[in-house]
């Protein structure tokens, strides 16, 4: 890192495991913000030991914890609260995602933190919120995906419901609890006043649909799921080629005449069929079908090319293995390399916080767990060796 | 109205359209922040035409515009340029999402910006960036899912990839650029600097792949979709019920004893194919069939009752016919409700930034077409009534 960092001086104590919470987090830490994230004394965050595994270190842990500083702590000690509460003296900003109600069990819920330090920014995130009829319900990404709406709209019409591939519920609330927080610091900026933020990931993903809320209440329609479709245009859907399939979205006369050239049936804007949007979206049936005669003649690669020079959306459904050598993702700084120890260097997603006169810093792998233990007791709260022995000793760290 | 705004003074000037720009300004406009919406003049943002459409209205636009100011701004016009470069001297913040490039066409880029606001923070939304092989490619919300990685991840194993329904790509996206904004923002309180983000769709989507990038980059697998499923865990998907399906996650033998229980099937774990997590995922297609005998036996709403009540992660995928009326959303403001001229009382999402001290405020509804043009050109610019006249004929406004 040679330039500054954009959250310098944002002190943030962590006591998130698995998603959401490392993900807000390490969006934050990227920008500059001191992160010291508390573990489990033992084992740590649960995602040390989620898939992929090389080596016994997680490629899903060290993926979301870089930029931070891990400290053990167990809570249940009165040693390791008192620690605990020490810390939150010191941040600016809590951020915990235990399952509702869980941390104030601890005796570290908001009003306590708020004690000790009145100017804290406190924010929680659960599966439904700290409060209401589902508070207490158990809640996983699928969970929350699926009560939020996103899994019912998600797939074909003539099919099953289905989620969303990677957790979405999780990074997107993640995210959103990060704006909550920045907008809270804002506040304290010019207020002096702290605050205690409650996230739900269902709201968030009942946040994320679109247009649909709008369309069931003002006309009375539930939306449907309706695969690779659009609503209002055609041809638009991925259709299949010779090797494999492409996705091609025309939704407006420009768009169709540009793709019709290409294919060589410039004469089908005159077909009455086919002659303006929403006759083709009419008329999906018989479209698409010709369209996907052409497609069927070329590669993914050649249809790509060929309507990328026309100006017509068209893609190809990546999978990771190409994205990881993706030029454009590599000209984005959005594929960086850390090492790992007893690993080597692994691959992983930049941050896509593209600030240009403060980048992300994405050079500081995750820590090991506790690696920060020793240093943070001595240096932020002026413990000695002997006491930390002596803690050490207790298993309160 | 009660309370205090969170983002009270912060000016932001909004050349944004359809979803992705206009989800990052409803966010921050929620709380407080004074949102300019720029549009164009006759026809404005795209989303005033786009579906659903009540008595002209709709309702796509009216949902993500709601606490913004609207101005109309012939942007090709002298006048309406130099308009905009006033708000750009009165603005803390300006975020566009045009294609790449066209703002700086039209003398309003980034450079044209910082010359009358030294101090401007100026964000740019597109599908891959500003450069790079891909800036010039069209994008829309799916193209950017399919580049990104998430369209691959989505969908049955035997089926093919499906995008995400609602375009998760265009709210992730404006949820992230409102973390960069903010956070530099934090940088220029402190340091007096404003600077240049380019935020890319593409970086996004990649960005919230969970831990697929890992997988391939650490263990050489290229992760497939699997539909409902884990890739760690069983009995972990969707199940057919006697009237439709629920989605039932265990991740340990805790939780599957539990459901096995319920089920009246306690010997199942002294099964050897069932007694472990791991034993269980690779007897999978056995142990699926066990529990949907179970589920077909009982109503949707009866699992989900016989599960909630033992802790076992379960739920079903609901229709946005259902979420409308939903308990929990209701109990979280998630569920408000706006006047729309001409249409009457709308039901939309609720702001998910739950900040407990300062709510976000959802009383304001969308702005008509240019509502505020008069106003914010006498009350921020000083214009008079006879100057703006004279725009309106020259149709510069």
């Amino acid at each position: 890192m040679c330039g500054a960092y954009a959250l310098q001086g944002l002190k943030i104590l962590d006591f998130t495991r698995v998603y959401s919470g490392p993900y807000c987090t390490m969006l934050l830490a990227d920008l500059g913000a001191d992160v010291i994230k508390v573990e489990a004394v033992g084992h740590g965050d649960d995602t040390r030991s989620f898939y992929p595994i090389k080596n016994g270190e997680s490629g899903y842990f060290t993926y979301l914890n870089r930029s931070k500083r891990s400290i053990t702590l167990n809570l249940k000690s009165e040693e390791g609260k008192r620690i605990a509460l020490e810390l939150i003296q010191w941040a600016d900003v809590v951020v915990e995602n235990f399952s509702a109600g869980t941390i104030k069990k601890l005796g570290l819920g908001y009003e306590e933190a708020r004690k000790v330090n009145p100017k804290i920014v406190y924010a929680s995130i659960s599966g439904f919120g700290q409060s209401g009829p589902y508070s207490r319900k158990a809640a996983y990404d699928a969970v929350a995906q699926a009560m939020g709406g996103m899994t019912y709209l998600t797939g074909y019409p003539e099919g099953e419901p289905v989620k969303v591939g990677p957790a979405i519920s999780d990074a997107a609330t993640g995210v959103h609890t990060a704006v909550a927080i920045l907008a809270a610091l804002h506040y304290r900026a010019r207020t002096g006043e702290g605050q205690y933020i409650d996230m739900a990931m269902m709201d968030t993903v009942f946040s994320m649909l679109e247009n649909s809320v709008p369309i069931m209440t003002m006309l009375g329609e539930n939306p449907q799921r309706i695969g690779n479709a659009n609503p209002g245009s055609a041809p638009y859907n991925m259709y299949h080629t010779s090797d494999g399939s492409v996705f091609i979205a025309t939704a407006n006369d420009s768009l169709f005449t540009r793709l019709i050239n290409v294919m060589g049936q410039p004469d089908l804007i005159q077909d009455p069929r086919f002659n303006s949007n929403p006759n083709r979206k009419l008329h999906e049936k018989e479209i698409d079908p010709i369209v996907e005669q052409w497609t069927l003649q070329h590669t993914t690669a050649e249809v790509e090319a060929m309507l990328d020079e026309v100006g017509v959306p068209v893609a190809s459904a990546k999978s990771v293995a190409q994205l990881v050598d993706d030029p454009q993702l590599q000209h984005r700084n959005m594929l960086i390399e850390q090492e790992v120890p007893g690993v080597g260097v692994v691959k992983y997603p930049g941050n896509p916080l593209k600030l240009q006169l403060t980048p992300p810093d994405t050079s500081r792998r995750a820590p090991m767990l506790g690696e920060h233990t020793d240093e943070i007791l001595k240096e932020l709260l002026h413990y000695d060796e002997e006491q930390i022995q002596q803690l050490r000793t207790q298993k309160a760290i």
